[in-house]
């Protein structure tokens, strides 16, 4: 099964509404970065350089890193510039430290939301 | 089109260049972060185990990445030990928050660099 | 030879130690950055919704890539909920800003583990 990365760069207004939102879809180990970002996305009418953003990491196998992705875009949405992006990147292995074994981080749970 | 994601890991005296010179391309949607760095990257001289960076991460095409890194490079090479470096990784989608669809961030438009 | 990144996510508690095992390999680049997790990985007993978290990233070829996971692994491990995860992500290229050549970090110097 396919391992992926999603990074979400958000407003950090944005922010608790997503956490939430992952949070009812029983998505665990949600690491979140404090960023500036210099031009806005799509923001074709900003002039500032400089904005305070949110970046979150979200490691999961494939089918469920599209759900997350989706969820964050419907949930940080608002159609206004500057909403941000969302990436899906490839990654290759993901060990956790606890077992020191291969994980599926994330995968589908849905009768388990929130162990 | 394939979609890259660089980042740059350089001294934080170099952002201010840096984030000139991407400005001055047009570049949209630079994140940075601001990092320690443990052991200097390629300064064999230094002993210090601990020193500030900022990492810098722009999502784009494959043509105006490598545009970018070089662009990178050349703005924060000073020739020292302890220049940084510039990674470029593959990225498999970008959405953009605002529409919800796929963008293709920082696709090169010549006659219009700062939208 | 293929070029890697290696992202670690654990407690701040674990990062002396990890720290001095990878001087200890004349590891170098290792770029940390401060992180907050939303829900612990792999913790089932967690309620807690926000943890801090050590975010550390270091660029190796991939043979030196996989010492070093294994070594974070042996070294952050304690066996408990909330240990962290280490994940290996493909990288296309990487540069020295001082030389703006490629580079392949981290390559194995058994001779010179501290430069």
């Amino acid at each position: 099964m396919e391992l992926k990365l999603v990074v979400a760069i958000i407003p950090p207004l944005s922010l608790e509404s997503v956490e939430k939102k992952l949070q009812e879809m029983g998505v665990r180990g949600v690491t979140a970065v404090r960023a500036k970002s210099f031009g806005a996305y799509a923001n074709f009418l900003a002039r500032e350089w400089l904005v305070d953003q949110v970046k979150i990491e979200i490691y999961a196998e494939q089918n469920r890193a599209e759900s997350i992705a989706a969820a964050i875009l419907d949930t940080a949405h608002t159609g206004s510039p500057g909403n941000g992006i969302v990436a899906i990147l490839p990654v290759e292995r993901i060990f956790s430290v606890r077992t020191k074994s291969g994980v599926i981080p994330n995968a589908l749970r849905p009768s388990a939301p929130r162990e």
